[in-house]
């Protein structure tokens, strides 16, 4: 069974279709110095059977081992069309190129294959984050879309508590959904 | 003298200026248990003669306690027209009603005379975050203009690193830059 607020995000996403940016989101997550960090990333969808959102990230990048060091993370969605936000707070579970999970590494290759040429690219380019080189090309011939990289992760954020806020409205409306240790979700109705 | 990344931030804000939503940012900060937390704010100018990023927050509002716990803080700016990215981080200056400083006071009260009428009457309404109730109103008065409700917070992001990267571009461009303890800036180009 779907969690109840997938039914307000579906329809977020589809009433706001119209903007290729409203499928990205701010995703936070802790430095191992205690210290915040906040990205913007793209929603790759749910996988499958769950409520688990996909997203991707590079092996070099910084957030890997912000992740290892502390998986906790809040995904923070802002829909402009309809003036609603959702902030889903939750755990991270890295799917890299040695994760040993048949359905996770099924996963892996289902959303590498999804991605752009472009995109899949991207994951050959030089190491993210460092000091930019003129020895170094952005020039790479576009990977097979079969076989994903080994710099290329899929990353998937579990929610545990969602807080679902709606800016239109005299006044606005918000609720808070709470996954309780038998999997049920609760939600309550809370001041703006 | 403005810090160097404050002319990319200009111009992006003046070429997403079409887009009233190109005024809001992901705050991210640390919850008291070490998880992280990340909302949509928005921006409310810079604080005269400095680099400090204005925003403002309910004092009965969550981030309250976690930033009295720790002011450390990464705002995330996605500008949708241009595709670029600002992350900005560093730390929370919180002005409330009880702050002696004369020049912080000021800047609470000129940003506060700066709000709509709808978003002052916000800050008259019921606890944020507590159950809904049908006994509390949300029916207010329009509060004066010239003196800021208690519950009305002034949050100062003084940053301390930023983070620009232009996606549009063949390859994406990145640069870093960071305050040294003197005060100057310095960027570096690196890989997207």
């Amino acid at each position: 069974m779907l969690a109840p607020w997938r039914t307000h995000l579906s329809a977020a996403l589809h009433r706001n279709r119209s903007l290729v940016y409203a499928q990205y989101f701010q995703l936070a997550t802790v430095r191992q110095d205690g210290t915040p960090a906040n990205r913007t990333v793209v929603f790759r969808g749910f996988q499958q059977n769950s409520d688990r959102i996909q997203i991707v990230t590079d092996n070099r990048s910084a957030k890997i081992e912000e992740i290892e060091s502390s998986s906790h993370a809040e995904a923070c969605w802002y829909f402009p069309k309809t003036r609603e936000q959702f902030r889903l707070r939750g755990t991270l579970i890295l799917v890299n190129c040695e994760s040993s999970d048949l359905e996770l590494q099924a996963a892996r290759q289902q959303v590498w294959a999804n991605l752009s040429e472009n995109a899949r690219s991207g994951f050959a380019w030089p190491s993210p984050g460092r000091e930019r080189s003129p020895l170094e090309s952005f020039q790479v011939s576009p990977p097979d879309a079969k076989t994903p990289l080994d710099t290329f992760c899929l990353l998937l954020l579990e929610p545990h508590v969602v807080d679902f806020l709606q800016l239109r409205g005299e006044p606005q409306n918000r609720w808070i959904y709470t996954c309780q240790s038998n999997g049920d979700w609760i939600g309550r109705d809370v001041n703006p």
